[in-house]
């Protein structure tokens, strides 16, 4: 048998996986972080109980990768962004994000609550 | 509160996300579907927690898809494949699969037991 | 030996095939169209030789493709797109596009100019 | 008007950025390193006026990565493979390579031959 926090949980992840999956690769600079925070935001909205989404893409972070290359803009990778979603699936609320931990991009379940 | 069954799925989610975000539009035929589908279950089941991954890229929808066309190759979605994964997170083993429902791919749990 | 001109049309092929598999699949619908549009422009613009990006997801496509289907959002694909480039390369501008023919999203040449 | 090597290198420049942002991402080890290398070479070799694609992901840089890092895997970029790829349009014959230059990799022409 599968819960409803159970499924909530697993429609989270599946949120996580393809917002990162989908997006990272992009290439980014400080003028065009902003269009592509939306763009993330909006677009995993769209997938079935995903009420929230809110992407930072981390200025600082991006400043410090391009002041070490000779290039103006990256590619996106998890440790330039900090990811929070919530998910509401049947009666459960669940909330997640994604931040840098030991020097990992790291998805995380933050609360479960019915 | 986060429970490990909980932890679990959500981790199962991830990894779902990550196979179909990460593949979706690579161009497929009938003689490369072989190759993609090892591809896919080998890269995904480097996550951690992702015991086993198996996909199936189905050669009679791939025939349907190709008979309507005038290329010989299409680009992958969901209704080209199914996917089964089992995810082993602490005491806990989730089975997921994703198959058609309805005209739409859908991921699903299947079972969660500790 | 390779001559400015090909150089220029071999980076103008590199932003399309980049454009089109980093969005390909993206979770798209009439609400998000616009921020994906500006998010695709700005992040391929940030490319080497790259002045100018425009992609238009094109509502009526878009909206045809919901009213067959129970969900309201579908996958980013190239015949829900018209996308125009220009690229510069030394002294040579390179004109592209890609829209539907016979059925199919094609990338093509518009001009090639010293 | 646009030539016959215009159009190859343009169709060379597709494959490559195509490649490239399909599969940069993707969860590669040791382990996975082959049938990842093969499944981009097939897909890619789908692709029209694709003769054909060699991929070598690049085991010395992956191990590199991988011994400053607390995970058995990484994402695969540019720095971790090295391609070559033939491309025949009409009577033209392009010959492109991507490999690491100055600590970036560069996509490059090698041939444009009628």
């Amino acid at each position: 048998m599968v819960t409803d926090p159970q499924s909530a949980c697993f429609e989270a992840g599946i949120k996580f996986g393809s917002l990162y999956h989908q997006f990272a690769g992009t290439p980014v600079s400080p003028d065009s972080a902003r269009s592509l925070e939306r763009a993330m935001e909006e677009s995993i909205e769209n997938q079935p109980h995903c009420e929230s989404v809110s992407v930072n893409i981390l200025d600082d972070a991006l400043e410090a990768t391009l002041a070490d290359s000779a290039a103006d803009y990256t590619e996106l990778t998890g440790s330039l962004m900090r990811v929070e979603m919530r998910i509401e699936y049947e009666d459960v609320t669940v909330r997640t994000k994604m931040e840098m931990e030991d020097g990992y991009p790291l998805m995380k379940l933050v609360s479960v609550e019915e």
